[in-house]
């Protein structure tokens, strides 16, 4: 039965575990398809261009804007991340699932932007923890980290917009949650093929 | 974190599987209990009171309905099936979810009843299939397949009415997906204490 693909977009403050959740779930869901963004920071140690991010440079990263090929951006700490468009519309529209992962601004943009798309907000069990994480990756400033604290903070607000919670306290059940959310969204009758049903329901006449 | 408890619905026509998808369910899930219906139907081979049902007598039901004891209940194919009220109540108050088989009449008198509920659908393959089914388990007179086979036809309709949809063609799969469904709704934000999650953000300030 051919059900309709929708995006499910994570986000949560840096630091959450996006990435490393989002690795862990997409090989074990069938048809679920990760959209790399685009982005003018520089690189962090072993991540690769095209697959966990798309490494623009500014004026790159303008003209895409200028060409409406972002389905959001935003700015975020001096640097900007973006979303390519076509690359989403067109998994959707074969009935795969798009997971992404952006910061909260961005969500809030898909969501007035997409019809069907699924919010889930990923929360580090508490904010000390949050700082822990940060500064072991080793990959901010002391500086960049208190804004990035300060900026959480703020944003969990928006979490009554949100569809879904998961509270990143153990990787394996975090994950577990994930999958069990994309999988439940697979079985929206908001999503079915009603005629396809219908149909196989009509053969009892024959 | 105590989240809110819910009730989940499943129904769907007789011979769709319900019951056997409940007891394979419940063992996995912790804090999920099965709200047990009451019927003046006699029992089937098997079929154990208080377990899967509480066997009362016609009069004792009058009575159930009299002291409005009742979630829902329904009269079909000259039995009366019903909810028993206090039980769902009670543990869902206590923060528990509380998973129910209904058919389609019922679960449409709980929907207007509870504001928070969650109807999932279980679909059998074909109605060839459910008719197969039906003879298979011999419970009932070829009349009484009949009746249930139009029936079932009919109430097909209701699935818009519906939150998710389960198509009962594998058993392990449906099982799998039930389980994603009470897991993911678990998950929601709508049931989230979300001061307990904004006071565990605040000891930063400490």
């Amino acid at each position: 039965m051919k059900v309709k693909g929708f995006l499910i977009v994570l986000s949560g403050p840096s630091g959450s575990g996006k990435n490393t959740l989002i690795s862990r779930v997409l090989p074990r869901i069938p048809n679920l398809k990760y959209s790399v963004s685009a982005t003018t920071r520089a690189p962090r140690s072993g991540e690769v261009d095209g697959v966990h991010y798309f490494f623009v440079s500014d004026h790159q990263f303008d003209q895409m804007i200028a060409k409406n090929e972002f389905l959001e951006w935003a700015e975020f700490v001096g640097n900007r991340y973006g979303t390519p468009r076509p690359f989403v519309e067109k998994q959707i529209q074969q009935g795969h699932t798009v997971i992404m992962d952006v910061d909260i601004q961005g969500a809030v943009q898909i969501k007035r932007l997409m019809s069907d798309v699924v919010l889930v907000f990923l929360l580090p069990p508490t904010l000390d923890e949050l700082r822990n994480r940060l500064k072991k990756r080793g990959q901010d400033a002391t500086e960049a980290i208190a804004k990035r604290l300060e900026h959480s903070s703020e944003e969990l607000e928006y979490i009554v917009d949100y569809d879904y919670y998961i509270v990143n306290d153990d990787l394996d059940r975090a994950a577990e949650r994930l999958v069990s959310i994309i999988n439940a969204e697979r079985c929206r009758v908001a999503r079915a093929d009603l005629s396809a049903i219908q149909q196989l329901w009509q053969r009892r006449q024959n």
